[in-house]
């Protein structure tokens, strides 16, 4: 049994996959009045997974079969073995760590191994964690040596009393005070990034002659040219992208991991959404976890994971409302592109992108997996 | 004349101090229909600064009334010089960076020279800025050779496409692409907050000790302990903490910015909420500008500055409700202390803590500056 205080005079009761919410009033005398409200809320909780693993311009045209199949095999498995985690009593967090681990280690996607270059020809990975049941948190910036960055997230998050650190400290933090594996930065390293890198930067190349192009002629003629807040130059080349799960365990705990190598050819230092609570991770169990892929900096401008919490918890509107108005409206509005992942505390799930196509896909307790690629 | 487009069928027009919001929809045969909407919003907006210098255990009986004149008389100025940003035609955002700058020149706060030391002796600064009318943010973690780390931040937001950029990434971009001061470690060198900082380490130790001790009581009794997590350590010393600066200018933009030495004695590569876009600093022009102060990773797990923009949009609050259920209920649910400072689209302020004090002040237009420092 575990409980949640949702405010100073409301405590939510989890137990055998129910939950009851009390709330206690102070009354005349000394006595208190202690009432069960929102009985309706006995229903079974049933435990569910839903993952991303990076949106973007993904359609069928641009993929082989064999591709297509190598994607929903790994789906599978990383929903089938975050479901395990569940089934063996685990919670929500060991669930999210798994199935975000299990990303990690295919090269497929653009986390942990296979991850991006940046355009130093390094690899600088990002990772968070949040536990719906206590808002505990932690995140890892720009390592580098760090086999599972969602792990380290989770370190930070259960050792510390620290919710983020970067870089070297982090490193020097992992490898004092855990057990999790440290590697060359050559582990990381897949020739399909390396190729994807130098394709970034002759198209940035290319991008940047156009501006000055562009540059000259508006100083010609004082025609306002709109900028369009290089959302091309953010998007290309982006059809792997960051990873993340969302998971609701029997007891009513949700939780959020979202791991990425970030943007090919970014500055090295860049820093996107994914290891920013409430950017691209959130959790809270009286509302929803989201874990988010897409350009990032437009993710963090919106504080797009906390707004589908907040719209739902000061805006009455559903999960799959409030998160597509992240997704179709507030998004578009900065010019951002992506999508989420998210699971309520009811067990409902959406998966909204404004991309051609998001590797995703959810699993519910003893039912068979379900992924998609494309819209 | 500036505009911000709301939605898609409403704009914000914004001239001479007046706002006027227009909507267009969609009529029959192609024709639409416009009106002008809120026309008593047609208010004179009066330029608004307000600022922080940091929240913690201050008090009358620690406080000389010599460093309590140096303090009111730092306020003075710093808010004196943001106005006068305004008054010569500065942006909102132009004011807030002014303001910080001035208060990180200062060594009486925890930003710029001044900043607290890590465990290892270091200086580990961030900082970041929002600007309300178009939300481009921009941010650096852990630089250590800027001399002003919140005009970092606005570079990062007027010359890259990201938001944040931290570490050696962040101080290669700042030396090859801006002309912002590059200085030595020993720049930012106070005797006092070395001194605080063989305090603080001094406490930590007792403090370990003491933990061990009820460790082993627990062991043997098998009483449950609270966890307090470490909320007695986090606030240590911190009776000089983190700056920061909203502003609202005459055409209605909101700005905020935020900058910090972090917590003393911290972990090198721990990273607090100041340079989180919706944690330590958040601006959008329809609702807030909120810079915030405190233990850090309670402001971040809370989502703090923009829940306090969410709570007004989407839960109709006002923003002396909004921000004080963040810095009342909230932030203390998580055991967090601290405040913030907030104006919001039509000049109103507010200045909470939970704390015993804050440095803070306001200014409005043609005013006297107003410089606080107790409860």
């Amino acid at each position: 049994m575990t409980y949640t205080k949702v405010n100073c005079d409301c405590i939510m009761i989890s137990f055998d996959r129910k939950i009851i919410i009390i709330t206690i009033e102070e009354g005349v005398s000394g006595y208190y009045n202690i009432s069960v409200l929102d009985i309706e809320k006995m229903v079974e909780i049933v435990p569910t997974i839903a993952i991303h693993g990076g949106a973007g311009t993904i359609t069928r045209a641009n993929m082989s079969a064999e591709m297509e199949a190598q994607y929903n095999a790994v789906l599978n498995q990383v929903l089938l073995g975050g479901m395990e985690v569940l089934k063996n009593g685990g919670t929500a967090m060991d669930a999210v760590c798994e199935a975000v681990r299990l990303m990690e280690e295919s090269p497929l996607f653009n986390a942990g191994k296979g991850s991006v270059f940046t355009s130093d020809e390094t690899h600088e990975m990002d990772a968070s964690v949040m536990d719906g049941s206590n808002l505990k948190a932690g995140a890892v910036g720009g390592v580098q040596h760090i086999r599972n960055p969602v792990l380290a997230a989770r370190a930070i998050m259960d050792k510390t009393r620290h919710v983020m650190l970067i870089g070297e400290g982090a490193e020097r933090f992992i490898k004092s005070e855990t057990d999790l594996e440290i590697v060359e930065s050559s582990f990381f390293f897949t020739q399909n990034r390396l190729d994807q890198l130098h394709r970034a930067k002759a198209m940035k190349k290319e991008e940047e002659q156009q501006e000055q192009q562009e540059q000259k002629e508006k100083t010609k003629s004082s025609v306002v040219i709109l900028d369009h807040d290089g959302a091309n130059i953010l998007a290309l080349d982006r059809k792997y992208g960051t990873v993340g799960a969302v998971a609701l365990d029997g007891n009513g705990n949700l939780a959020a991991a979202t791991s990425t190598g970030g943007m090919t050819n970014k500055m090295p230092g860049r820093v996107g959404d994914s290891p920013i609570i409430g950017a691209g991770c959130y959790a809270n169990n009286n509302s929803v976890a989201v874990s988010t892929t897409g350009v990032g900096e437009t993710f963090m401008r919106t504080v797009a994971s906390y707004d589908v919490s907040a719209q739902m918890l000061y805006g009455n509107k559903t999960l799959e409302d409030a998160a597509s108005d992240v997704i179709f409206n507030k998004l578009p509005a900065v010019d951002g592109d992506g999508g989420l992942v998210a699971v309520d505390k009811h067990g409902n799930i959406t998966m909204p992108f404004n991309t051609e196509g998001m590797y995703r896909g959810f699993i519910k307790l003893n039912e068979q997996p379900n992924v998609y690629i494309y819209k």
